[in-house]
């Protein structure tokens, strides 16, 4: 391989070796050490890539970013509706949450004590926005109420998913999330959505599945 | 003052110098020699009273527990319903988050991701149980209807709760937590009071202030 290219091989292999062990113990008690161990890289090689632990949160954090926003364009693409696609997002974060090494890492970081030195703020601007945007679609498409605020209602919505899968990975390392993220849409709908409609909108919770 | 009492003030003033260092820096960057200078104790006091820096953290979560109790507690004995009760408990722990030192670090440890080693699990627990109570309680007074389900309700409200603190810290420095806790509420009530309770129930919302 030409060396930039392995240079961005080896860089992958870190930061997915990095979300391992952030993922494992926390951003407190990884070390460099063990993190090029876990991506079997020298501590020359990790070096090289990233100076400081924060460095390497940050880029996890970056990386699960990326991963969810493109699996969210993706549900957005297959959704019917602006509210079927927020149903779809959140179903897929919780699949991610539970499935991707990067992903649980990521938001565990997020939401991680320390967060005050890393990127964490990016992250719930940038989903707040898109739900500003899908939630003034979903009442243009008729399916919530003209009334209904959509920066108040997706400034609640970030913040309560948040919650709902820290408690769920703190109390049952997520076994109930679909669950909780199906009832937060459950007991949200009511308030938002045409009561014409709702019956609808309620089927759409099948989606929120493994 | 007779050596026993002494200790108990030792250990008062340890965990309130802990509290002080664990919010401003998160459980990562404490230590116990900063610990100790915060607490104007030497470090051999403080090692009689804590072994390591997580029984500090288990010991500030506690005092944080139990403050945040005993104000529910006279929150309830103020409130003329069961609902009243929980959105002036809501009110009470946002006002505690934004002037008490040890409620603001508890709470940020029991959100920290090295929670896996804190007894973080109790506090959530403990809350949602005094919510199933209190939920049942307003369906009994007729402004909850018959179908709300307790368990599923407390198992939304303390984990969207905790991530609408989170991401307020996290973004705004909880400048806009009291704004934010009273969305929670006119978001949910709708699904959960009876039409001809709701606009009495909205009302109550005035008490989430400053």
């Amino acid at each position: 391989m030409p060396t930039q290219e392995r240079a961005v091989v080896t860089r992958a292999s870190i930061v997915q070796g990095a979300a391992v062990v952030f993922d494992e113990r926390g951003y407190a008690n990884a070390s460099l050490d063990l993190i090029a161990e876990q991506a079997n890289v020298t501590r020359g090689a990790l070096y090289f890539h990233f100076k400081a632990k924060d460095a390497l949160a940050n880029a996890v954090i970056e990386e699960q970013h990326r991963i969810s926003r493109s699996y969210a364009e993706h549900a957005l693409t297959e959704a019917r509706s602006a509210l079927e696609g927020m149903i779809r997002m959140s179903a897929g974060l919780a699949r991610q949450l539970t499935t991707e090494v990067v992903v649980s890492a990521g938001i565990r970081l997020t939401t991680d004590g320390t967060a005050s030195e890393l990127s964490a703020k990016d992250p719930y601007r940038d989903w707040m926005d898109t739900f500003v945007t899908l939630i003034g679609l979903a009442i243009e498409q008729g399916d919530f109420r003209d009334d209904v605020d959509p920066v108040r209602v997706a400034g609640f919505i970030i913040p309560a998913y948040t919650g709902v899968q820290l408690v769920s990975d703190t109390l049952h390392d997520r076994a109930d999330l679909f669950e909780r993220v199906s009832d937060l849409w459950s007991l949200l709908l009511p308030g938002l959505v045409r009561p014409e409609r709702l019956a609808d909108a309620t089927a759409l919770l099948t989606l929120v599945a493994p």
